[in-house]
């Protein structure tokens, strides 16, 4: 909400925890067939998006986010040529998923189609790679597009969605993962947002049982989001191929000559340390 | 500030960003000679102590904060057992230190005795070791109390300050860098708190520049601070003794058999990596 000084704050009720931005105004918004978008400008952080009041984005601090969702997964797949997003509709990790030239395409689908419209809009920098030639953006439910996909048709992965709450809630269920490994290559990798780790342990806690029943090697890599509650996030890693820790060639990331601002091969290797408290919390 | 419907909220006005937590009162106050302290109850973060309205600290997280700015320096140098804690008044920091059972004294040199006062009353998990026969409180002005310092006299020194304004001013400059060389041995090494690296950076940018002409070794630790806007936030190591990358053993931290929440070797090592944008604003 905003208060009378015009500060966009988020008031985590689940947590008692609160997060905001210093704003100008309103700039957009949107009441889609699924959520409420709304585009505010901050003084010091760009536009920002928030979704049913939740904050999502910032253009100043969103690549922390799309790097570490994108390229620790590339990098640890020896060879990514087909990717799919579920989810993603801000277009961030396709862009940053087109920065690999190994990649030969990429589908993104999310239920959300104003998603993609406002951030088109009022994040245009997300959406330059909108039109390569090796994307396709569809807007459908997730979970149906994945049911129809062949089997063994896809090397990565990545579940880029919202909290496990409205329209995300089944992508964090077993019947998704099940779907996810049917239509994964050998080796391929499913790369998920998993929640904060401190704020809302049982999220990852639920994640890793599921997906530990499903794939031999199951990882948490952990990063700072700013814009979310209480900064430290994670993504779970799942396959039955190359391990992101053991299997990882720092080799190859220099020699990719990314432009990253965020990402490198001695932050790969860091991401996946855990902390005592979360590696007893999922039984390490 | 506290609103309307309980949430007490920082409005971080030099970054425009804002953080908050839901309380259910105020539970004490005290105006110090140096600074207005506060203690609210949370309702699921225990205890939260701000000065002058900045939030310091929670009952729940602020083992991250302590155990990050503790163990790393400790477990880089080889054998610890003279240590100097500047600020640090919550005590939060002595008693990890003490936790080392190779050191063998600790003073705590915090300009403020009533942030201590106020941490024995609503933070006695903080102070469980304030009567260890090691440690030494005292309440002075900590750049004084180092220029008294015999030279050579002290392994680590721990600076453990709020922001580089207010009482805390001096301990970024570069006078007080210069008698921590003097007062530390050879092989000693002082590990600073030195704020966000993405919020200012010119805090971290500054320090670099005033250390690095007094070592040789200069590394940044990063670590997620709950309580801070943005959550990223740093420790600067400086010595010119061991590296805290390269010469760190591994072994020694499991054999210390510490009870840790937090840290642990993986984390050690991970901690140290920097993202792009960081390694470019320090010239790396």
């Amino acid at each position: 909400m905003t208060d009378s000084n015009n500060w966009y704050i988020e008031h985590f009720e689940r947590t008692g925890s609160a997060i905001g931005y210093r704003i100008t105004g309103k700039l957009d918004e949107v009441q889609s067939p699924f959520q409420k978008i709304e585009i505010f400008q901050t003084t010091d952080w760009g536009n920002l998006m928030t979704i049913d009041g939740a904050i999502m984005l910032t253009s100043k601090d969103n690549f922390f986010y799309h790097e570490m969702i994108s390229h620790p997964v590339l990098f640890t797949h020896a060879a990514p040529k087909r990717v799919v997003i579920i989810g993603g509709g801000d277009c961030g990790t396709l862009r940053e998923v087109l920065k690999h030239k190994g990649v030969e395409s990429v589908t993104q689908c999310d239920i959300d189609e104003q998603v993609t419209v406002m951030a088109r809009k009022h994040f245009p920098e997300l959406c330059d790679s909108n039109d390569d030639a090796r994307a396709e953006l569809l807007f459908d439910d997730g979970v149906a597009y994945m049911a129809n996909c062949p089997a063994g048709s896809v090397d990565v992965v990545i579940v880029d969605s919202t909290e496990p709450f409205g329209p995300a809630k089944e992508l964090f269920g077993p019947a998704f993962y099940k779907n996810v490994k049917r239509i994964l290559t050998e080796d391929g990798i499913v790369a998920s947002q998993a929640g904060s780790p401190f704020y809302e342990i049982a999220t990852i806690q639920n994640l890793f049982r599921i997906t530990k029943q499903i794939f031999s090697i199951v990882e948490v890599c952990l990063f700072n989001n700013l814009t979310y509650p209480g900064g430290l996030w994670a993504f779970m890693f799942a396959t039955n191929g190359l391990h992101p820790i053991r299997d990882f060639v720092p080799a190859r990331v220099k020699a990719s000559k990314l432009k990253l601002n965020w990402y490198n091969a001695e932050i790969h290797a860091g991401s996946f340390a855990l902390p005592n408290f979360l590696k007893k919390a999922i039984g390490r």
